[in-house]
């Protein structure tokens, strides 16, 4: 290796150490903050969003600019843009954290020994969070109020095209930490998109004790690869939506459209649908029909082709398909059972639904599907912490670990056991 | 490498392969079991363990024999000595645990969302636990019902001087399990003392969903490094009494001795001694007699020698070693700043206890100090699941991440959102 290139790699190292050492004292620090000190660095954050619109625009315009000439897709470039309703709804959602009850110090359980000793769990910061995405300057403030609200210190890594929109961002952030006495290290972000600099923060073990990736397969696989620090993420949203023999035709059609069609991009969208082989014939055609007209494409087995023979032949690989976009597979399955069993096969523990009218079945769903989200005559579309009335969500995780389903402040805590005695001694 | 070694390595994978696959169908199985079948299964084991304690005494006394020949320490023979008393212990041990509250299908939290949503956060299990342990045969049971309370398959490997007696044990929590109609491969054993088969154990990600090594040092460290597993654990019990300067003298002896000597063999034992210098010619050399007294080794600082000559010079080594035998550091600290600082620094995040009578002082302490247990006027030897009343533990975490403290039947859960609605969309 050329000794140049050596040298920046040990820069790099220190850079990362540096910064990891400054956000676990700042989340010292922050642990031991008042509810009211973290609610006034949020309102104060919100405010310099606010003053600062014209600035973060600007940078966001630099950013878009280069992204253009970078040939970046359409769908890239909307995400990467902040207009001024998308600049006001940053200060909005940062309000709205500040407005949420502090998770930190809660007493979670306690209760008395019969020797006297006073048992109590009690709620605590996890203490450092990474959180690594794709270019959304949104997420910049979303992620690290969240982990202010909850008392961690934030390491933010967004995407590259991002850079100058996200610096923006985050100087209003460590303005109102500023303005309530709290440490600007509390969020810091990486200041380089070298990509090494990533697997550095997965790896350092003793500043980091959460990782949180939000974005596309490609970043949450190398995450899940690299990483030795937790992680909490999902890798796919293979989310179902069951038409029990028991649903009300209506209600069918209108959560099936709605959980499919809504927005077809996000995590708990309905990728495959279910139909009970009772409804074959009556409410199958309707439901297809319905999702065609949304403007949906349809793959099915030979039950649904029956019923609608435009629709494309569905292979074994559609049943594991996340399509994120308006093409559904629709399978027609003999009863509960087959349909529970089809979902903890194929599913990924993300969201399931089930249509029906018939309330033991429902019970029986809610129970054996093995999901962090199991839903009950709704659409799949509400699996979202901020729907789930959370506040907002650092990202939905699908692993059985500590936090299951959206991660909001609670999820972002851990706790401690505070004993009080009167000098017992043990037997 | 020989033909012959490749295939044995292929069998052991592919008996492993087996074992995890047996385990995830039981535990999908044991997820919907009824609190009636885990309870029986428990007492039904207990009552087996009763009427088959002499074929667990003959196979005890195998593995005494054999090591016996191979000369273990003492210490290790008495682990694996299996007594009448001892088997009539774990007997009781199970009983416990079955009277134990079922942890699984509890409602965490419920709310209503603006739009009727109605959502619940209920406790499930978390699927299948590996435990490592080393040649203490009654861990097989402990850890067994442990599981099997909270609705997991556990794969159990214990260590192989204790197969014989482990294999007698699993026979009867078996047989408990076939009498309450639940599956047998709920509670399982690794069938082979091949070292290779825990390296293969800690792998099975698609099987296994946590990993609980208890054990020492080069155990834990081993599965710490090579786990791709979830791992609840703790490395070390680098655990400190601080005697504050309103400390009562009196309780102050009696709980530090307690603390340092009741057993100086377990996680929860004092290690290091931290003593408020307004004690210094008041309370230090009381409270460095009593432990004198009681067989206590004193490494001190030069306070500490300035009022015990004769104790030993402590290192910087010694404030971060856990000794696990009758020596203690003792260290005089100018406050509770000091103090908090120390152990925030050497500690192990394990359990740490102050003593004194100032009620703000005792808050700080509580608040500031990062471990998963700090106790007020306590003997730290209290910490332990049974002391807390939680029943039994699995062991002790000193991580953050989902179950910090001791881990009992309730730790052994996740949780699931249930979502009700009547036909919601998402606008």
């Amino acid at each position: 290796m050329p000794a140049e290139a050596a040298l920046k790699q040990d820069d790099l190292q220190s850079v990362m150490t540096a910064l990891g050492r400054a956000a676990r004292a700042a989340a010292a620090e922050l642990a031991l903050a008042e509810p009211e000190a973290k609610k006034l660095a949020l309102q104060a954050a919100a405010r310099a969003i606010r003053s600062q619109a014209a600035t973060i625009a600007a940078a966001n315009a630099t950013d878009m600019a280069a992204a253009r000439t970078k040939g970046l897709t359409p769908a890239l470039l909307d995400r990467l843009e902040l207009t001024p309703e998308r600049i006001e709804a940053m200060a909005r959602g940062l309000e709205e954290v500040a407005a949420l009850p502090d998770p930190v110090g809660r007493t979670l359980a306690e209760w008395e020994r019969p020797n006297g000793l006073k048992i109590a769990r009690v709620s605590v910061p996890l203490g450092v969070i990474g959180i690594i995405y794709e270019s959304r300057p949104n997420v910049t403030a979303d992620a690290g109020a969240l982990c202010l609200k909850a008392g961690n210190a934030a390491i933010l890594r967004g995407g590259s095209e991002s850079f100058h929109s996200a610096g923006a961002i985050l100087d209003c952030l460590q303005a109102g930490l500023k303005e309530a006495g709290l440490p600007e290290a509390a969020i810091q972000r990486i200041p380089t998109t070298d990509r090494a600099a990533v697997g550095i923060l997965l790896t350092l073990t003793d500043f980091v004790d959460v990782i949180v990736p939000r974005g596309g397969r490609g970043l949450i696989e190398r995450v899940q690869r690299e990483s030795r620090v937790p992680v909490f993420s999902h890798l796919d949203g293979m989310v179902h939506t069951y038409v029990h023999a028991a649903a009300d035709p209506e209600m069918a059609v209108a959560v099936v459209v709605n959980a499919k069609m809504r927005r077809t991009g996000i995590c708990g969208a309905t990728e495959t649908l279910l139909v009970d082989r009772a409804l074959a014939e009556s409410q199958l055609p309707a439901l297809l029909q319905a999702l065609k007209e949304a403007g949906c494409i349809i793959r099915g087995d030979a039950s649904v082709r029956l019923a609608m023979p435009e629709a494309e032949a569905a292979t074994a690989e559609d049943w594991g398909t996340e399509y994120l976009a308006p093409i559904i597979a629709v399978k027609v399955v003999a009863g509960l059972e087959e349909a529970i069993d089809h979902i903890n096969r194929h599913g990924s523990h993300h969201t399931e639904a089930i249509v029906t009218d018939n309330a033991a079945a429902a019970a029986r769903f809610l129970d054996e599907v093995d999901a962090g989200i199991v839903m009950h005559n709704a659409s799949t579309q509400f699996a979202d912490g901020g729907e789930f009335g959370m506040g907002a969500e650092i990202g939905i995780s699908t692993g059985k670990l500590h936090a299951r389903g959206p991660v909001g402040a609670e999820q972002l805590t851990s706790y401690k056991y505070k004993v009080r005695g009167q000098g017992q001694t043990r037997p």
